[in-house]
């Protein structure tokens, strides 16, 4: 057994309704690059996903939540353009604070847990 | 807005090497059901996983670790059989302390974070 491992750890927090996921990291991540780049276009192109898969995701958590999470403003000066609605700011802040809190509970288990006779070093960026 | 969602939660923890995926719930649930099982076949199975895939995440694990993770009997009176190693053993075992105390609180901390403005509560069977 080696010493001392190192890994990179990353958690995933997911919220579904029967075998359809509602709300979890992917969608939280879009929502704040779009909330940044005033595009879900944009926020798309930076995940590395398509336009039209960004799309599903976010018409899945509107149909499931029951409101829509962005405003879509079509053509006008500076093109279309997607803004959060006050609901989508509100289930990203609420999703982020829970994940955050858990990733940083987690990261502090895992040296109790991961001391030994195992241990794992965790090294992430 | 509804007055409280109903939702299931699943939490991921997953260790990495790179962009490789060294252990996390799929293998924990694999050795869980190996070791009841005493047959990485019917793990594998019981999972819906191929026999194949279900090897090649023990082994990709097996390099990362540098240990064997499994004991692998060929033929003999009761036919093959799998057994965990004392390192597949109390990696399985630190691993699921950690996974059950994470979600644990993940499942309080959801009540903390989730009450209001946005109300979820979490229906896990």
């Amino acid at each position: 057994m080696k010493e001392e491992y190192e890994f990179t750890m990353d958690i995933r927090i997911r919220f579904n309704q029967g075998d359809q996921v509602v709300y979890g990291n992917g969608i939280s991540k879009l929502l704040e690059l779009t909330e940044k780049t005033h595009s879900i276009l944009a926020a798309s192109k930076e995940m590395g996903i398509s336009y039209p898969k960004a799309l599903k995701i976010v018409k899945r958590a509107e149909e499931h939540f029951q409101e829509p999470l962005l405003t879509r403003k079509i053509g006008g000066e500076e093109g279309g353009g997607s803004e959060l609605t006050d609901f989508g700011k509100i289930l990203l802040r609420q999703f982020q604070v829970l994940n955050n809190d858990v990733e940083s509970y987690a990261l502090k288990k895992m040296e109790e847990y991961f001391s030994e006779p195992i241990s794992i070093k965790i090294i992430n960026p």
